[in-house]
């Protein structure tokens, strides 16, 4: 959307955006950038007062734009900048983009981080820019003083000088401001912007809820006030993830977690929604523990970042579908049972304070869709994050968990379904499973000569080879396999012939390595005998069954998705979630759980319904974007198709054919009997036990 | 706005509206009234069961519309309005209008008090019909059930078929309905309409607050709801007046009042914003007194209309400034003194529950705007009720309580003030001064022959000459004068001669009356000895100087105003309020508290501000109507008006001139140095005590 060109007029072009316009001798630059639609922030409404607006002019000729930019190309600076400089400090390079005016051709960069705050620090989390238009505005006005000659409100006179300086046109007002707002713009600050007589300054917190809606008057502060903040959070259901965010800045100042007290109710989520079942106060006990818990991680990530819980006003949620309806009050009870009906689906705002989340009382929430009974906000999250609506290449994202949300799509076309992998990936439900913490093994490697595995301990740094790791471990201990050293150690036991193609154990190698032992029918592979005080880590003929549902059951899900997709390969995959950050893509491969793909097209992604919890943070557009897309997504229930049965059964063997995709004719190995047994199981697993996500 | 016309179509004539339009023979008349913005209630969406949209059609030649209208022009009854018959009753001549399709030319009758509600009554109140456009629909629809291939929400498939079949796009809903959704729909009702398979029946309660903003569902009930209300509300410094409505039949309900319990704090305006001044409380006590007291009459008129306060939706309240902010909790300190500037002076929205209102949960409240700091919500809503500015004739418009709220205009102009009268009119500052209650002095008449009184007392059905009145008037007593009769009482003296045109009593009659008594350096005029424990009953000089200052008070308002508009002569008087039903317009013209004006032109409208309230409930086009109206009205601040203190003056003097306008060179005859203190006090006691109404 550039500016109409006048050939005879500067060239300004803006970076990182790459927009450019030509703009008259004299336009202030944020004039300029406004125009084009490029963010520059300000809260002062060009009073030189905020120091929101920073910018540099990059110095040099551009050739490939046909720009030279210099200094001299922009007005010098004036008094106003000079008193920010001596007031609040500006580096020599930096502008007010307010302040400075065009006088030549410009090549102008916007700082991704500009500005300010020097307590706040960026902290790990997303390297991703994302481009700012936050709901959240702050507009520093100065109002007329009462006049009995125009006997209009204080409210009334307020929202005059919000239109005809800001734009905002029949602005409404948080109803819990109207008795606040006379003592609000009679308090006077030291070290205020200097007022006109008969003005009163003061700065209002605007939320833009809806294209469709009201603009909402959410907060009022005496003075200029220069910061704002939100929250983007996922609830999942072992781990409440939230990060912090400037709303001016878009830095993430603080990120942080907390293990969700659901927990105590039900470790899966449909132990919860039967304890919901169950007790009459299930539900409302499970809704008062999150959001104690959300409050506290507000207040734990505000204390990092040294910023105070009310200058948050506005936060965005995402979870899956009964996080999201427990978090909002709703009984969970509808998604455990056919036809797996959500209360809500599509996106939903409403006051931070209706659900008892203690920030700014003025402040709005937003929850992201849901793209089905059990494909949550916090895939559309993540769908929003990787964006394989955004790209040509057909995608393929896995969010592992209790239950695998599986997204599968280009820009053509999307389609997502959840499929019932069950905890064996978590280490539920595996012998010597457990959670990853220290003690867990995370890494196992299996000599196929030997048959001797060497593997790593969460909180040691060695390999268990190495000399010294015993001494090391002991303060760790050696407790457990944590779920993406179960993928590993199955499929070093393939590759090392231990499991044959169908997944059992050959007992005959038990003649030449003391490591495979009897248990009843079956064997075991013996991974470490264990100290004293430690238990015996064993892979059993019943952990390979196991980790053969699971892996069958996401690959099921993902191959019908290829199907509807009418695809053979895709070209991208990324996994997403706390699983995926941990799993060895390579051996997710060897072991079927994924689909063949160019090893450098896997990527873990971290918690990208976070990351798409943020993106709607800080850009509405991401809101109205995520809410067309999963109304675009084709929803398959793998319940409803026939045909995931035999994809389920087919996906057993171990490994997958190099050749990815079992002819749908292929003869299982083993025995029929078995095999419809652990079908069959996997389903009533799914039913019983389906759903989860961490 | 009629269709477009196709001559060969029959012509349909919409009675009292007189709208009219040509529809192909089938139409419904449903839709025909509709494309026509005929108001015609319907909940059902014209299933043929809630019966809310019946009517009649009109038999014979209606030779000045050129219709000939008969029940042959009509389909016959059908299916769906024998089986409403059957279970409800359908009078012979009734007809469902969605079910009843022209065939020919017809004259279809609206009957403004349709429908149903046999334990509702109509009360008295106002006898105006108004034009019903309620901000609260009533929507039946059948929602499908959940499908497993379409995994959307419950409520989004609701807001589906909101769209489809009612036309509402965007909808959002209230908070505190999303956790009740899922119930709700899966709550089957004995007794309701017929449902397809794999449908849901539900009525949802659709809120339309302002042309811009989203609509919202307030209420979602299982099966068909078909009874919707809500209140009206004036809230008075002395008296809380309250109208229930049904929303859907646009009658009133019940119809009550409840003395304001602020009173305790202060009997007038200025006493309790005093109040606040003093108390750190005092604001928070008041607030907490007037909605307890507001809840407490919405249950006396639930009580007596037979109505659930969860029924009602939507609520519309008025008040005077100071009322207005209590009630709204905003500290009224700043209408205490100048600039007397309002927090808030346009009209407001706010749920209901936001506000400790006891309605339904999902219930809107309206709060009309504020004119200026001393021109309230009530006297927007008188103004909205009589409408100066809806016709051309110039028309005063006079509240009168502590102080007198004036608005004179027309369709041309319309311009505002209040001015200080002070509680004399009241009864207040009076030596035998008392409220309007039994026992009180309401009328009086002197013989100007024999200077001896008769009067009348509220709760005696005889005059006091009349045989019996003291047998009668045991059950009373006979304790003071209320106001109504002050003004009359002054007006008799003034008429018989014991008073001057300067307003002194004539002492010099004391020779020839025993009425007239000596009163230290003054006289006073006995009205009734008083007998064994009553008080003795006079009219001292001092109340007659108070009545002096109030009527010059309000004259030099309404003589300001009529300056504003250059006109020497008002075309009609209204008096609203408690104060303008009691008194009579001929002693008011008499003792110059109101122009000239042909007295037939004089009429008492009750509590217009309720009645505006009660407009502004039924039809959200009166709510931009005074919106609009508010904003164009001229604010006169008569402390500001150097001219005022000169008309008020000009006005001490009793009568009025014949030509009711005093020369503004006049020389007033009262020593000069009385009336500046006169003057003076008025105003002193103005900025004290001023601000009233009731």
């Amino acid at each position: 959307m550039n500016a109409p060109l006048n050939p005879t007029d500067p060239l300004v072009l803006f970076m990182p955006s790459g927009k450019r316009g030509r703009f008259p001798v004299g336009t202030p630059v944020l004039d300029a950038a406004r125009q084009l639609g490029v963010y520059v922030e300000s809260v002062c409404g060009g009073r030189a007062t905020c120091g929101r607006c920073q910018i540099e002019v990059q110095q040099g000729s551009f050739a490939k734009h046909g720009i030279v930019s210099s200094n001299d190309h922009i007005s010098a600076r004036g008094p106003k900048e000079e008193r920010y400089d001596r007031v609040r400090g500006l580096p020599q390079q930096r502008r007010l983009s307010c302040s400075a005016l065009v006088l030549g051709d410009l090549v102008i960069d916007v700082p991704q981080d500009t500005v300010i705050n020097a307590q706040v620090v960026r902290k790990a989390a997303t390297d991703r820019v994302i481009e700012r238009n936050s709901p959240v505005q702050m507009c520093y006005v100065e109002v007329d003083q009462p006049d009995m000659h125009k006997p209009l409100g204080d409210l009334d006179r307020l929202k005059v000088v919000l239109d005809t300086e800001w734009g905002w046109k029949d602005l409404a007002v948080a109803p819990h401001l109207i008795p606040q707002i006379q003592k609000i713009l009679r308090t006077q600050l030291p070290d205020q912007p200097p007022l006109e007589d008969g003005k009163w300054g003061v700065t209002a917190a605007i939320h833009r809820d809806m294209e469709s809606a009201r603009p909402f008057i959410i907060a009022l502060y005496p003075g200029l006030k220069n910061e704002a903040y939100g929250i983007a959070c996922d609830i999942g259901s072992t781990t409440i993830a939230m990060h912090l965010v400037s709303l001016l800045s878009g830095r993430i100042v603080a990120s942080s977690g907390t293990p969700n007290p659901q927990i105590r109710f039900g470790e899966d989520l449909m132990s919860r929604v039967s304890y919901v079942m169950m007790n009459p106060d299930g539900r409302e006990a499970m809704t008062t523990a999150v959001r104690e818990a959300i409050n506290t991680l507000i207040g734990k990530v505000c204390d990092e970042g040294g910023v105070s819980r009310e200058d948050i006003f506005d936060c965005v949620f995402v979870g899956n579908p009964i996080m999201h309806h427990l978090f909002l009050g709703i009984d969970p009870t509808e998604l455990g049972q056919a036809p797996f009906a959500l209360a809500v689906s599509g996106a939903l705002q409403v006051w931070a304070h209706d659900i008892d989340i203690k920030v700014n009382r003025g402040a709005r929430l937003y929850m992201l869709p849901c793209i089905a009974g059990h494909v949550g906000a916090d895939a559309a999250g993540a769908t929003l994050s990787e964006g394989p609506y955004r790209q040509d290449r057909m995608m393929l994202l896995v969010d592992v968990g209790t239950n695998a949300e599986i997204v599968l799509g280009n820009s053509t076309r999307v389609v997502a379904a959840s499929s019932p992998t069950g905890p064996a990936f978590e280490g539920a439900e595996i012998s010597s499973g457990q959670r990853a913490a220290p003690g867990a093994i995370e890494r196992v490697r299996i000599d196929p000569a030997t048959l001797e595995p060497k593997y790593r301990v969460i909180g040691v740094d060695k390999w268990s080879d190495e000399d010294g790791f015993e001494d090391e471990s002991w303060k760790t201990g050696v407790t457990g396999i944590c779920g993406s050293a179960i993928i590993e150690v199955v499929a070093e036991m393939y590759l090392s012939g231990i499991i044959s193609e169908d997944g059992v154990i050959d007992g005959s190698l038990a003649a030449r390595s003391a490591r495979i032992i009897p248990n009843g029918r079956t064997f075991s592979y013996l991974l470490r005998e264990g100290r004293e005080g430690e238990p015996r880590i064993t892979v059993t003929q019943n952990d390979v069954r196991a980790i053969q549902l699971a892996k069958a059951a996401l690959y099921a899900g993902v191959k019908l998705l290829m199907e509807k997709q009418g695809v053979e390969k895709v070209d991208t995959i990324r996994f997403a979630g706390a699983f995926g950050s941990f799993i060895d893509p390579k051996y997710a491969m060897v072991l079927g759980l994924i689909p063949d793909c160019d090893l450098a097209e896997v990527k873990a992604v971290g918690n990208a319904a976070g990351t798409g919890a943020l993106m709607a943070l800080l850009n509405r557009d991401h809101r109205r974007e995520i809410e067309q897309t999963v109304k675009r997504i084709e929803k398959i229930e793998t319940a409803l198709e026939p045909h995931f049965q035999q994809l389920f059964v087919d996906a057993m063997a171990l490994p997958n054919k190099v050749d990815p995709f079992p002819k749908l004719a292929k003869v299982v190995k083993l025995p029929e009997r078995k095999v419809l047994e652990a079908a069959e199981g996997g389903r009533r697993r799914g039913r019983e036990g389906r759903r989860g996500r961490e």
